[in-house]
């Protein structure tokens, strides 16, 4: 369990301080914060709240979202961006998962273009911050409004056009990549680039009835996780196992009974 | 509009002979039949009324689904697909669309195995009845149950691997492919190797609400529809422009009407 990390997102209907009382219990180490659970809340005293709990921040939840038609937008992304830097180095986050955007009819090579000027723009405040930027290739079901990066590949190719600074890699979710040929060789590559940020799993569930909350609990699906799980650990990653799942279905449910489950499902998962 | 066709299952309260009756109305050249539309009726007899119609069949849909765990559900679906054979020469289809298939949980490369050896089974009888097959790579969100070939890349790959006979080729529909960075490589390659067999198109609404039922009208969501028709017509295609559409939303309106509106956004599209 000592890898296991789970979303403040997860588990929507819990406060931060529910999520930092509850998650211990079960063995989780990691949590990954979304910006949402920040709201109204004194970023240094979130850090020592998690320190306190035994756990470490894996995670801020999420930056990106650079494209869009006017330059004026774009420039306000990138001042957010800007800030979600601040506040991943004030709670103490090594890392921000960046979910690069899209604008629907925009062309989305223009929208990869506009995502690797954005994170252009972020990087010297990121490195300052001492603050890693990942890139999560969304499945391309979302490449009209939430990411022009939907493939391993492309994200490569982002940090490839950035120079490759040690500061941008990608952040691999089974949920949006788990069908592509190309993954296994994708991930290798991650790993000998030092690209390989962060590792999210969930299930894909048959049949998924809501293109953005139906996401399954491990074993829910037919992911095969364990094995792309192996994949990345082959690289060298040692990093968190991070459980992000939007689930109209497990929102609902009893939060404490739904940790139980990830942790058994986790369990069960790398027995 | 000479190049306009319909799919029945577009306006699928309409019966066969309503299509027949009301297609023409609006200009549609062609009709590609779904193989529901053909319960209860006389082969021979839909060939004779699609001619009084004065419309050209393009294409029976669907073939495919030939993965499955057990070798005896594989040969059901090989012997389901040479039916659809038959009923495709009966009623003077040139061609029929796969939809390949897709098993929760077995691996991707193995469905594709299987698919691949499922259409081979199948190319005697295709070519004997003078009946082409075109493998439809479907969007990767269908990777679950659908189809284990999401990429007109992997649709070559097949080919390839049946060694390239002429009776099988790819339909490219817009709904599925538009997102690939790839797909004007792959359609070009298509139209190289005599490939490209039939072209659906469609849109992709945001948000779209339903995985299987929402498409759009064209016009309606952010695909760049006109683009790719340029790219596929650039290969030297001449077929039809095939409108296929599932959606709850417009199957609940007025087909008449719904007609009205897949001809005026085809003129738009095509002006």
């Amino acid at each position: 369990m000592s890898r296991l990390c789970v979303h403040t997102i997860t588990t929507k209907p819990l406060s931060l301080e529910q999520c930092l009382a509850e998650f211990p219990k079960r063995g989780v180490s990691g949590i990954t914060i979304w910006r949402q659970a920040l709201e109204g809340r004194d970023l240094a005293n979130v850090k020592h709240q998690t320190a306190d709990a035994g756990m470490e921040v894996v995670s801020l939840c999420r930056g990106g979202f650079f494209p869009a038609k006017s330059a004026t937008v774009r420039q306000k992304a990138i001042d957010d961006n800007l800030l979600a830097i601040e506040q991943a180095h004030a709670i103490g986050s090594p890392l921000i998962v960046l979910v690069c955007g899209a604008v629907p009819g925009q062309a989305l090579v223009e929208s990869r273009k506009q995502i690797t000027d954005g994170i252009a723009a972020c990087l010297p405040a990121a490195e300052a911050a001492g603050v890693k930027l990942a890139i999560e290739p969304l499945h391309p079901m979302y490449a009209d409004d939430r990411s022009a990066v939907n493939t391993m590949r492309q994200a490569h190719e982002i940090c490839d056009a950035l120079g490759s600074p040690a500061s941008v890699g990608i952040a691999v979710d089974v949920y949006h990549v788990w069908w592509d040929p190309e993954l296994k060789a994708q991930i290798d590559l991650a790993g000998q680039t030092g690209r390989l940020h962060a590792f999210h799993i969930c299930d894909w569930k048959t049949p998924t009835t809501d293109l953005l909350n139906d996401r399954g609990l491990m074993g829910e699906g037919c992911i095969n996780i364990r094995e792309i799980s192996d994949w990345v650990d082959a690289t060298g990653f040692t990093g968190h196992r991070e459980v992000e799942i939007f689930s109209h279905k497990w929102w609902a449910e009893d939060q404490s009974l739904f940790l139980d489950q990830i942790a058994s499902s986790y369990g069960n998962l790398y027995a």
